[in-house]
């Protein structure tokens, strides 16, 4: 093959810069997610394809990448005319969608083995057939944590600390943590009248962002939510003020509904659960227009943004009341978060946040001299890395130049040189590749200068 | 669905236990790879399939998994009678099968971005559609570290090293580091008057292990090697002794073959520069019997063997003289070696390494006591997390026995009570789970208790 390879649409290669860049993001939140007793697990890349499907609605499924059954697949195929009905046949496993499904599943295969509640998180690719663009990508990492089995609204508090404690971690100084209740939600349908278009009201409203407040009012009206109704809900959810007085004002309007006055009053044990807690850099905003579209959320929902960005939501999640009800076993609630990692990577890069990493490279490189100084050069080689240093030794005695060129390439901070004359003194000229300047050191005094 | 949910046929879950300490394994190789100036890179789980098809051979090509292309993919089809055909048509890519053939692949799509020596781990799961059985899994990680563009040998030293500090940071005290060359084993059909029977001699040779010298001879001779020359081989790679005697035993044997010679020459300067490190638990033993298969190594090979454990190899690797030139980059040579995550696993949990490891939960629960206490808990909850103690609050009023089998189920090393005398006196009893020691501390207190 002499045609230059390529990697599929979608998808992306990563150098080692940005490895270590997205390894750091990874670790900052893995390292929060710990703190808070939440516990690592995996899951297979390939699921079975009937437990992925039916999961994540009619446009997710088409999403759902199909792995081809090996061998001979074709013996059992009968539909070879309708590519929908074959994939069936010739496909028994799928690459993972999301991670909630899949902890879904694994809850209830391993009931047995896991206590409740169960605290956990899970930092692994998922696939998604999607048409790709700038920030959207056909493999990418989900970081979630999700506790199962139990109802209670700590966790809902305690999850505004980890997204605020990740990301100030991370650097990020400026971030807004948007939080409702769908069952607030719930009470606007009710109070409006129309309690049985609550999922268009919340698909509608998700909208507002991108269509503005003309738009969703033409997509209430398209979805049977009569002109009245919506300027009611407007009137609600345009109500400007503290989170305390958003309260305040909700638990008298929302008097009438009983699932509304319960959004109320867990939204405020939330609020007030959270304020025992120190913050960091990030704003809680207490959003009356966040619905988190067609999702299956039924209680506290979040949404995270990072401000003066133009990259969407870093982060998103809430309390869905029956999590594994799918896979037979119900009455399990759950609550959990995701963050967005590539997209906080195009945050942290906006915002310079990289600039200070450290360097991808060995600290030190000892330029290769040729046979004379082989053993003296090996010898520090072996005092350095047993003090734990990265150094490296140039592989072969080439050109000065270009040893001095591979070190800069790779941001290497220290070359060190041990010609003939160094080789009789026992002291290595040593020399600081960004200041330029340099100094004639012993193995010991080096290793004590790169340890420090 | 009512049926209670599986996973594909050689795949896993992992519960956090497990997790935790393959996330152990993963992070101590890691760290040696950084130590020795390796920089990561990924690459996408998804390879177009013409990338892999021809690289592992035919029995490979099979195992390789095919994802289906979406949409209508019918539509260009019309081997509709060969499944073998078909998937051409109808799966456009498919799951990395190894991480060497994507690396070649990246180092060409990306070489005017790195620069040469280029060296590159790579921690990333692989796929194959093999029969599964113990400690065989349709999806495993590999962790490989490999460097592309130099012919020196001191990287092949270095490997050694790799291998001996990385095994030894996991805490295995008794292994073997087993290195040959491929061009002494190239001498050998040299001087037995087989050189054109080189792989077929590899290839028997490589299966002593299972099927014994009288093994080998009969494939020996299927292969038309005749006796005598059996016999010969067999004299050579009988020679017991010392690495060092091993080299002049051979130096004098191979004289008359040029690649013997210089694999003799390669393998006494790779043992002459590993001789100026530091081991550590590993042994190092130059085996005439090492031959690697089939694989496209050129040069020095490794393999790694874990004494009184029957895991089989936990590692092996080697110097293959034209990694990319099937990628249309001729002339660069690579050596790389790879970790067998999931036998070191098997390995470590035999020799009880795992027993002394971090319990995987919060150091501390508080337990609920309902309203009252409620203030004070979230308080010293909030002290401990600003210490970075990973703690919990229990989510709700129950019953002590379940709140403290929670503790134990989860290995808490520390339960804090803070019941109506606890709120007086603002001295809170804390727990030793394991003791059963019990004292009575300040806020304060607890966490000088909990971060020393």
């Amino acid at each position: 093959m002499s045609n230059k390879p390529s990697i599929p649409k979608g998808t992306r290669d990563f150098l080692p810069e940005v490895s270590l860049r997205r390894e750091f993001i990874f670790n900052t939140i893995r390292d929060v997610f710990k703190k808070y007793a939440y516990a690592p697990i995996e899951t297979p890349s390939m699921e079975k394809l009937s437990v992925l499907t039916g999961k994540y609605g009619e446009e997710g499924d088409r999403l759902i990448f199909k792995i081809l059954n090996s061998g001979d697949f074709l013996n059992k195929a009968t539909e070879l005319e309708d590519s929908r009905k074959l994939s069936f046949q010739i496909a028994e496993k799928a690459l993972r969608y999301d991670l909630t499904v899949p902890f879904a599943r694994f809850v209830v295969m391993h009931q047995n083995e896991i206590s409740l509640p169960f605290k956990r998180y899970q930092i692994q690719p998922v696939w998604r057939a999607d048409r790709p663009q700038k920030g959207r990508y056909r493999e990418f990492t989900q970081c979630d944590a999700d506790v199962v089995g139990s109802d209670s609204l700590i966790y809902e508090a305690e999850y505004i600390c980890i997204y605020d404690e990740a990301l100030s971690n991370l650097g990020i100084k400026d971030f807004t943590i948007l939080v409702n209740n769908r069952k607030i939600l719930a009470g606007f349908a009710d109070v409006i009248g129309q309690a049985d278009k609550f999922t268009d009201m919340c698909v509608a409203i998700d909208k507002l962002d991108k269509i503005g407040e003309e738009g969703v009012r033409k997509e209430l009206g398209e979805r049977g939510i009569p002109g009245d109704a919506a300027d009611k809900l407007f009137k609600l959810i345009s109500f400007s003020g503290s989170n305390q007085e958003k309260l305040d004002f909700l638990e008298k309007e929302l008097v009438s509904s009983e699932e509304g006055s319960l959004g109320v009053q867990e939204m405020r044990e939330v609020l007030d659960t959270y304020s025992y807690f120190d913050s960091y850099n990030g704003t809680v905003e207490f959003n009356l227009l966040l619905a988190r579209g067609l999702t299956y959320y039924t209680g506290t929902i979040y949404e995270v943004k990072a401000n003066g960005v133009k990259v969407g939501s870093i982060g998103g999640g809430g309390r869905y009341a029956n999590l594994t009800g799918v896979f037979g076993r119900p009455g399990l609630s759950g609550v959990g978060i995701s963050f967005g990692a590539d997209r906080i990577y195009l945050v942290m890069e906006e915002l310079g946040l990289f600039e200070d990493m450290p360097s991808i490279s060995a600290k030190a490189l000892i330029i290769n001299f040729g046979e004379e100084s082989r053993g003296a050069s090996l010898q520090l080689l072996n005092e350095m890395r047993k003090a734990q240093i990265a150094v490296e030794y140039y592989p072969e005695k080439a050109k000065m130049k270009k040893q001095f060129s591979y070190a800069d390439k790779k941001g290497i901070a220290y070359t060190i040189m041990i010609g003939s004359e160094e080789l009789e003194s026992g002291k290595y000229q040593i020399k600081n590749m960004s200041s330029g300047d340099q100094e004639s050191l012993s193995a010991e005094e080096i290793v004590k200068l790169l340890t420090d």
